[in-house]
């Protein structure tokens, strides 16, 4: 596996793999890999012939007072398990080289970020967006996969992807969880021992609100089974809401009833400290 | 010369010139050619192997109250026009096809969209860019030629480029103006015949400001040439000045004194319904 540090060097490499009629598969990440996304670079590894993993953690999405210089990083580690799943590349380019002085260009896509994280996290998909973008330039992928357990990112990317006309197939892979139930997170990182139990609460109210739909008459008020959700969170020791929220799955706008296409999304603050987000499908189709 | 209006189309035939190793040159515009179009075409034609022209009277870089419904449309002169220049491809998408329901990403280049046009016409350069993107996604041309006429878009889809890695060469061309020097535009046609003299008035300021540089001492005050010229528009009849600067020719911030990269730059009204713009470089190298 190859370890490319430049922008120059990566868009030279992938327009030779073009040349030469390779598909090109991406997996963009912040590093800190864990299972989650090693099953993401599995998948590129089946999808394309050339995999590419990005591992750049972004200035530019975290708010001031967010989690960037704490955010966990560690090249030797990552390095290792993306070679040991057939990574081609691993592209870590810096920050200067990503943003140098006179940088000044955004992309924003509007209504799809304004709730939800994008609600407490101003400015934070302008952020994703605007990277993903330099990313797509710089790599030229035929297909990029992106996580399920970030949902809203995924929905803006869709997006962005469809409204500029980008040549690049966007690919969603289901939410990867440890085998409590917790779904994997760099961030998961962040909890002691004790507080993983906490951190619970967030995969116990999806399989709450899947068993109340799947138990009770049709149709179901999204907000009556959002409030009984933060009632349980709220009541955890430590867990506090910072939204629960039942959207449909394309626009992400709240619904009134639960459909086929509604899902669950919340994000809940543990001890204060650490930040988690999750959601999932209701319906079982 | 063929006419392409479907998006998807433009990207195939892009696809497969791309594979056959054909360099594409792409002249952005939005119709109503004149002679300062078909210079850039042919400049277009002797750097391409393939040459498109893009023709899209693009809603969104216009404002409420702008001349969207007005702006001169003839695709059949302008077909005429680009094929005796040895165009082979005109896209005149339509406006459904390039922004439909549910389209809303915007691209943003903050300092250098925000003086000059871009404080009377907020949202402008953004419009310009987004639209800008989305054909270089669809065409993917290896160069785009602007008009240096339109100097702050060039440098602002200069700056968007470089930000977000878009791999296509940016080329200015000249302006081109007519004999009596006033700079060819689109919007000269709304002038009737004896306006085109008050209309003048931009390029007479930018032999004054040449002028002035040559004979006079250095260091000149930028502030002292833009004062005299603003005086000499606003007591030509029926002329308004919008703004007169002097910019850096790269960060289109404003000069203290003129050197060897400063740009004078300028808008003026004109019977107040026909706003116009030129610029030029003051001294000779």
């Amino acid at each position: 596996m190859k370890l490319v540090q430049h922008p120059g060097e990566m868009a030279d490499l992938s327009a030779l793999w073009r040349q030469e009629g390779r598909k090109i598969a991406l997996v963009p990440t912040m590093g800190s890999f864990h299972d989650g996304h090693l099953a993401l670079m599995g998948q590129a590894r089946q999808l394309g012939d050339r995999v590419v993993v990005s591992l750049f953690v972004n200035p530019i999405q975290f708010g001031p007072g967010e989690d960037l210089a704490a955010y966990p990083r560690d090249l030797q580690k990552d390095r290792g398990l993306a070679a040991s799943v057939g990574v081609d590349v691993l592209y870590a380019p810096s920050a200067q080289e990503m943003y140098p002085p006179g940088f000044q260009t955004t992309i924003r896509v509007a209504a799809l970020a304004k709730g939800l994280c994008g609600a407490s996290r101003p400015g934070h998909f302008d952020g994703v967006c605007t990277v993903v973008m330099k990313l797509f330039q710089q790599i030229m992928p035929h297909l990029a996969i992106f996580g399920e357990k970030d949902f809203q990112q995924l929905a803006v990317i869709r997006r962005m992807t469809r409204d500029l006309d980008l040549a690049v197939s966007i690919i969603a892979h289901p939410t990867v969880r440890e085998e409590s139930g917790l779904a994997m997170s760099s961030r998961n990182g962040y909890l002691q021992e004790g507080e993983k139990e906490q951190a619970l609460c967030l995969y116990r109210a999806i399989c709450f609100a899947r068993e109340l739909v799947k138990t009770s008459p049709f149709p179901l008020a999204a907000a009556d089974v959002c409030g009984q959700i933060a009632e349980n969170i709220n009541t955890t020791p430590g867990c506090v809401v910072e939204y629960v929220e039942i959207v449909d799955a394309d626009s992400l706008e709240s619904c009134e009833t639960i459909n086929n296409n509604s899902r669950l999304i919340l994000a809940v603050t543990v001890n204060r400290k650490v930040r988690l987000i999750d959601n999932a499908g209701l319906v079982e189709l």
